[in-house]
C-alpha cells in the first residue's frame, strides 16, 4: 500500500513542533492586548437553588472593577430555537448554561462574571456579589432524576417521547427506541440469555490546558474572540447566537489547544467576557482554574444502562435489548443518542431494541468526550458478550467474530454499512503478538472489547497559494488538536507532488478562511483534508495550464505525477514550474470546500492484560493493545498517538476516574491530584495496531481515528479483571475498592 | 453615472477606521513576543569612508548584549542578480545597503546591528563597535559626481551607456535615451524655443511611522517578521534573498503602516533583526529614531534637468529635449527611469529626445516618493511650457490642451496611449470655479501645471467566503495605507451585491494569502481590486449552482442583480440563499488572482494661488485645487483624501522641503521640527476636482489614484509665483530665500 503514495503513509515531523516544544506556540492565556482587564465567575454553591435576588453593588464599588454582568445583561433568548450543528436547541438552554437565570442548575453553575484591573480584585469582587438563593432538592443520577417525585429541575421541560412532545413534565428530556426485527421473538429463538445492569459515573475529559476566552467588543460593533476551542467558527456562531449578532459580526481568533477530547466545543466563557468588554469598553480575559473546569464544563454523562443479548447455543446472536439513561447534565444533552446507537453497532443482530433516557440531573451540562456515549454503552455490551462467550465456552474473538458487523449489516437506528473493518480487527486481534502471548504471572487475566465509533463529515474550507520555490501556502480553518496541521498537509501534498515540508499550513481566523465545522468526531484529517484534496486539485488544474501555456499545448494534454508536469516530451518539476507562474498569468490559488457524505465508521478493539491485586484491588494495567481500522493512516506515527490517548483515557475511565460527588451535589475531588488520571507511571507502552479497510467514500480512504480507540477498553478491562480476579464488574469505575468489595462478595 | 452603480461611487466608513481612531490598530512597533530583544544599528559618522576594521568585542562583552551582527554575518552575495520585482539588480547592492561592505557609502550607512535586552543597552552598546575608517573624499549631487576626478562610489561599476555595459568605470550607472521622431529638425521647425536648466533638492516622503522590524528566527529554521510595510511579500522575498533562504522560509505579517509614499518598499531592518535573531535565538525588535529614518532610509533623488521645447507660434509644440541627471544615492536607483518617461508624457509631441543618468552618489539610496521621478520632471516641463505660454501670449491652459497628450499618442520611452484623460483634466481646470474666481489681493499669482503617473499592475491575489448571514469575508495581501480594505471591499460588494459594511477585509500574512505585489503605483484599488472582483464572480458562479440546485433548475437559468437571485419566478436575496449553503453543497469559497495588463495611466492638474511676501519671499499657497482623472472613483472621499495628500506632498517638495547637507555630506536638518513639511497652518483646504475617464482596461474603469496628484505642484506653484513676484524659479525648494536672492536679482 505504502508503494501507492509518497507522502501519505510517511511520517514527518509536524509543522507546529518547534514552536510547541520550545513554548513559542501562543494558547488562550497567552494573548495581551493594550489596556486588557482580567475577568471572573461567581458560581453557585448550590446544586440547585432559586436565585431570588442577585445584588451587585458591593462588587461594583470596589476599586479597579470595571464592570459586572449577570444573565440580565444577555438579550433575551425567548422561545427561539437554534442549531448550531447539533440539532435543534431551545437558545433558553444555551444561554442558561453560560449564566443562570431564574435557577442554579448545578453546583458551579456561573451566576454572574466580573471585569477588573487584576485577577485579584475580579475575584474579590466575585465574592462581593451578594446571591439570595432558595436552595432545592436536588437529583444527581439519571435513575434518581428519574423517579417519581424527583426534583424537577425545569418546570417547562415536557418529555419528549418516541419524537413527540407529550404534555407531561419531568426530567426526562428524551425517550427515543431504535428498533429492528423482533427482540421479542429473538430473545424466544435463543438458547442463552444474559442481562446485566451497568452503573458509569461521570468522568472529565481531563484536557491540561483550562477554558479561556478574550474578548473586544470594538467600538466598531464587531466583537473580536480570542480562545483555545476545537472549533473557532461554533464559538463564533454560539457566542453570536447568544449576543443576537450576525455571525458575522463576531471574529473568532482560535489559539493553539491544549487538549479538549471534545469538551472545548461548548462556549462558556465568550459571551460573558463580551458583555463584560461591552459594558467597559476594554478587552477582558477569562481564565477557568482546575475547580472551575471541573465544576462548570461539561464532563461526560454519567448513566445507567440495561442489556439483554440472547444467542444461540453457536454463538449466534438473535437479539438484543438495550435500556440506555444517560445523565445530560443541568440542561438536556445529546450524548445518549450515540450511545443508543453504538451500543450494538459492532454486531449483526436481527431483532435488536434500543430504548434511550436523556434525563437532566443537577449536575454540569454534559459535553462530548471522545466517541461520546459509546464508551458507556460498550462497557455494558462487552462485558455481556465475554459473558455469553464464558458460557457458551467460545472464545471471545471468536464468538464476535461470528457475529461481527459488516457491509450490509443494518443498525436498529436505521443505516446499512458500506465497506467497514469490523472483521478485519478481530482478525488482527487473533492474528497479534500479544492475544497468543502467555499472561506470564498470576492474578492476572486477559480481556478483549471492541467498539465503533461513526466518525463525522461536516464542512470544511481550505486555500492553497503556490509560491516561487515550490513550495505552498496552506490556509485552513480546523485548529489543530493532534497534528492535523500536518495530516492535512501531507494530502496536499500528494496531490501536488511535493513534500509534507513543502506546504506552509496556517490555522487562521473565521474573517481568513471559509466556514468550518469543529475539530471533533474525528473528521478533521478526514473532511478538511478533503477541503485541501479539492484546492490541490484545483491548484494543479491552473499548474497544467500553465505549463501548457509555456509548452505551447493544450492544457489536457499536459500529465503530472509525482511532481512532475511533462507534454509531448518536455518535463517541469513543480518547483520549475512554480518559478514561471508570474509570467505565465500571476498568482496561483486554490480553493476547496466540502460538506462530505462518504464519512466512513471506525472500529477499534483492545486485548488488555491486567493483574488484580488480591489484598488491595488495585488493577494494574501489564500489557495492553489498542487495535484500530482507520482507513488509511496519512500520518501513521499520529495514529498511533491517537490510539494510544485514546486507550489510556479509557484506562483511566475504566478504573479510576469519576465525579466523586457528595449527596448535596458538591464535587469533593476537583483537582487534578484528587481526580485521578493514569500517569506514564501506571502504564504500560501501549502497542498499536494499525488496521487499513479504506473508506471508499473518501478520495485517501480516510476514515478517523480519534474517538473509536477509547470506546473497548472498559469493557475489556472489565473482561480482563474477571479473568484475573474472577469477579464481573459492571459499574465504573472499577477502582480498588469496587474490587475488593465484589471479592469479598464472592 | 452613480445610478449605473450600487456601491462604487457611494462613502462607507472604513472597515479600519475604529481601530484607527481609537488606537486599537497594531503598527509595526507595537508587537510584542516572548524573550523580544531590542536592536539598534550602528552607523556610518562618514558619507565616504573605507571600513578598515570593525572591532565588536567591547559591545559584545557589554552585560545584556545577547548578539551583534555586521555584513560578515550575511551570506556572501558573490555576482548574484536578482529581480525583486524592479527590475535585475546585483544583490549585493540591496545586501550593501542593508549592512556596508567594504566602504560606508553615505552618512548613515548601517555597519553593524546589536541586540541587548533593554533599548539602552542596545544603544550604549552600538557605540561601544570601533569601526575604523579612511574617510574619502564625497560627491553629494549628481553634477558633482558625474565630473571629471571626482571621486568614485563602486570601483566596479561599469557605465551602461544605452543598454550595453562599457569599460568605463564611473558613477553613472546608466545612461539611456528615449527617442521619438528627430528632435533635430523639429527644432528646426519651431518658431520659438525655450531652454533651462533646473536643480531640485533631496526630499522624504516624510510618513510619521519610522521604519521597524520584529524577527523571529524560528528553531525549526522558519524567520518569521512582523514590519510595516508598502509590500509583506515583498520584504518576504528580499529578506529570504539577502539571507539565500528559499522564499517562503520567510512569512511576513504586516503590521498596520503609518505611511510610506513609496519608502516603505525597501528592506532595510529585516534581515539585520534576522541575524541578530539567530545568533541569540530570540526575537529582535528594531524601531528607527527619526534620525535614523532621514539618514538611513531612502528619500526622493535630487536632480539636475534641462529641458528644451520648441513651438510654433500658433502653439504647437514641434520637439522636445530632455536631459536628466538623478542622483541614485548609494547605489544605482530606479528613479531616473520613470522621471525620463514622464517627462513630456502629458505633451503630444511629434520628435522628442530624452536622455536619462542615473547617479551614485554620497547619500542614502534613494527609493520611490509617490510617482517617483515624475515630479522632478514636471517641475521643469511645467514652468518651461508655462513661459512658452507667455512668450506667445497664449492662454497656459489653452496651450496645454492644444498639445494635449490623447488616445494613440506614442510617447518617447515607446507605449501609444489607450483612452486617457488629460484633455479631460485639461477641460476641468478650465471649467472650474478657481480658475475663473479673481485672484483677490496683491501680490498674488496664479500658476496651472499638468502631470502624468502610469499607474502599475502587479500580482494580486484575494479569496472571499460566505457567511450564513449573508456578509462575506474577504482575504487580501494588500497592506491598507491608505484605504483600501474598503475600495477593494466595495468591488465586492458591487459584484455580491450587498453592502460594503457586509464585506469584511482582512490583510493577512504572507503564508495566508496568495501572491500580491507591494501596495505602490496606485495599484492597490485597482489590482487587487480586480482580484477581488473576480473572487466574488467565483462565489456568484457557486451561488448560481446553489440556487439552481434549491430551484431544480440549472445555474445558466439564474439571475443575478443587485443582490438577488431569481429564475423561473422564484427570487431570493444573496442572504437567504447564504442561510442555506450550508444544506445545498457546503461552504463557498471563492478565489481571485490576477497579474492585470490594463494599466490605465492617469493625468492630473493643479490650480495653484500664491501670494508672495515681497518682504521676506514667503510663499503662501491661497488657493489650491487638484484635479485628477482616476478613471472611476470607487470611494470619492479617499480618492479625494489621495488628491489633497499628493498636493500637500507637492507643496512641502515645491517651498520647503530638502536634505539640507553640508558639504561633508552631513544632513543638518534631520529632525521633523528643522526639515519643515507644511502643517495645515501653512495651508488652505486643498480643493479637489475628480475627472471620470474610466479604463477601458479595468471591470470598474479604475486608474488609480495614490500618485499622479504630487507630479504639478511644484511647476503650478513656480508659474504661479512668477505671476506673483515676477520671479521665474527653477531650484527646489522655492524657500523664501531662494525667492528673495531672485527678486534681488531682478
Amino acid at each position: 500500500m505504502s508503494t501507492q503514495y509518497n507522502v501519505i503513509g510517511t511520517r514527518p515531523i509536524r509543522h507546529d513542533g518547534a514552536d510547541k516544544v520550545t513554548g513559542r506556540a501562543l494558547y488562550g492565556a497567552d494573548i495581551q492586548l493594550a489596556g486588557l482587564l482580567h475577568g471572573a465567575i461567581l458560581r453557585s454553591p448550590h446544586a440547585h437553588a432559586r436565585i431570588k435576588r442577585i445584588d451587585t453593588s458591593k462588587a461594583e464599588a470596589l476599586a479597579g472593577v470595571k464592570a459586572v454582568a449577570t444573565a440580565a445583561d444577555l438579550p433575551e433568548s425567548g422561545e427561539k430555537i437554534v442549531d448550531l450543528g447539533e440539532g435543534a436547541t431551545p437558545l433558553s438552554y444555551i444561554r442558561g448554561n453560560v449564566l443562570a437565570s431564574g435557577k442554579a442548575l448545578y453546583r458551579g453553575h456561573a451566576i454572574a462574571g466580573v471585569a477588573a484591573t487584576s485577577q485579584h480584585i475580579a475575584e474579590e469582587a466575585a465574592g462581593l456579589i451578594e446571591v439570595e438563593y432558595e436552595v432545592l432538592p436536588c437529583a444527581l443520577t439519571a435513575p434518581d432524576a428519574m423517579r417519581d417525585g424527583a426534583p424537577i429541575l425545569h418546570e417547562d421541560l415536557h418529555t419528549k417521547e418516541f419524537g413527540e412532545t407529550t404534555g407531561k413534565v419531568s426530567n426526562v428530556a428524551d425517550h427515543f427506541r431504535f428498533q429492528i426485527g423482533n427482540a421479542e421473538q429473538g430473545f424466544e429463538e435463543a438458547d442463552l440469555i444474559v442481562e446485566r445492569e451497568f452503573h458509569t459515573a461521570t468522568v472529565h475529559q481531563g484536557y491540561i490546558e483550562p477554558q479561556n476566552a478574550t474578548v473586544l467588543w470594538n467600538n466598531d460593533g464587531r466583537v473580536q474572540v480570542w480562545t483555545s476551542t476545537q472549533g473557532s467558527f461554533a464559538v463564533r456562531d454560539t457566542t453570536a447566537c447568544i449576543l443576537d449578532l450576525p455571525v458575522a459580526q463576531v471574529k473568532v481568533t482560535p489559539m493553539e489547544i491544549g487538549g479538549g477530547f471534545g469538551g472545548k466545543i461548548p462556549v462558556y466563557l465568550e459571551p460573558v467576557a463580551a458583555v463584560l468588554s461591552k459594558k467597559s469598553g476594554r478587552p477582558v480575559k477569562i481564565v477557568m482554574s482546575r475547580k472551575d473546569v471541573f465544576e462548570g464544563t461539561g464532563p461526560t454523562p454519567g448513566s445507567f444502562i440495561r442489556v439483554k443479548i440472547g444467542a444461540k447455543r453457536d454463538g449466534t446472536f438473535t437479539a438484543a435489548q438495550g435500556y440506555l439513561a444517560y445523565e445530560a447534565g443541568a440542561y438536556p444533552g445529546a450524548m445518549v443518542g450515540p450511545g443508543a446507537m453504538c451500543v450494538f453497532a459492532a454486531y449483526d443482530i436481527p431483532n435488536v431494541t434500543v430504548d434511550g433516557f436523556d434525563v437532566v440531573v443537577n449536575k454540569p451540562s454534559t459535553a462530548a468526550y471522545r466517541a461520546p456515549g459509546a464508551t458507556n454503552a460498550a462497557f455494558a455490551t462487552e462485558t455481556v458478550v465475554d459473558e455469553i462467550a464464558e458460557k457458551l465456552g467460545i472464545d471471545p474473538v471468536d464468538l464476535r467474530l461470528k457475529n461481527a458487523a459488516k457491509e450490509g449489516t443494518k443498525r436498529a437506528d436505521g443505516p446499512k454499512y458500506r465497506r467497514i473493518g469490523c472483521v478485519e480487527v478481530l482478525e488482527a486481534i487473533k492474528a497479534s503478538a500479544h492475544y497468543n502471548a502467555p499472561l506470564g504471572g498470576p492474578n492476572r487475566g486477559r480481556g478483549v472489547g471492541i467498539g465503533f465509533w461513526f466518525n463525522a463529515g461536516l464542512p470544511s474550507s481550505c486555500t492553497i497559494s503556490v509560491n516561487a520555490d515550490g513550495s505552498v501556502n496552506l490556509v485552513e480553518g480546523s485548529t489543530d488538536i493532534g497534528g492535523t496541521r500536518t495530516s492535512i498537509a501531507m494530502q496536499a501534498a500528494e496531490v501536488l507532488g511535493i513534500t509534507a515540508e513543502q506546504v506552509h499550513p496556517s490555522v487562521v481566523d473565521t474573517d481568513s478562511v471559509g466556514f468550518t465545522g469543529v475539530t471533533g468526531g474525528s473528521r478533521t484529517t478526514f473532511a478538511t483534508g478533503w477541503a485541501a484534496y479539492e484546492a490541490a486539485q484545483d491548484v494543479m488544474r491552473q499548474m497544467k495550464e500553465r505549463a501548457a501555456k509555456l509548452w505551447e499545448t493544450d492544457a489536457s494534454e499536459v500529465k503530472a505525477e509525482g511532481g512532475v508536469f511533462s507534454a509531448n516530451g518536455k518535463r517541469m518539476t513543480f518547483a520549475e514550474l512554480a518559478a514561471r507562474i508570474g509570467e505565465t498569468g500571476g498568482p496561483i490559488v486554490g480553493r476547496g470546500a466540502v460538506n462530505p457524505r462518504g464519512v466512513g465508521g471506525s472500529f477499534s478493539g483492545v486485548i488488555a492484560d491486567v493483574e488484580v491485586d488480591p489484598e488491595t484491588g488495585k488493577t494494574q494495567i501489564v500489557r495492553f493493545t489498542s487495535i484500530q481500522d482507520v482507513g488509511k493512516a496519512i500520518h501513521p506515527a499520529y495514529v498511533e498517538g491517537q490510539m494510544q490517548g485514546g486507550s489510556v483515557q479509557g484506562i483511566g475511565w475504566a478504573l479510576n476516574e469519576e465525579y466523586y460527588m457528595d449527596e448535596s451535589g458538591t464535587m469533593r475531588n476537583s483537582s487534578l491530584l484528587d481526580y485521578r488520571m493514569p500517569t506514564t507511571l501506571d502504564l504500560p507502552m501501549i502497542e498499536t495496531i494499525i488496521v487499513e479497510v479504506p473508506n471508499p467514500g473518501h478520495p485517501f480512504g480516510v476514515r478517523g481515528v480519534g474517538e473509536a480507540n477509547i470506546v473497548p477498553p472498559p469493557g475489556a478491562i472489565a473482561n480482563a479483571i474477571y479473568r484475573a480476579a474472577g469477579v464481573r464488574l459492571r459499574t465504573l469505575p472499577m477502582k480498588p475498592s469496587t474490587v475488593m468489595e465484589a471479592i469479598w462478595a464472592k
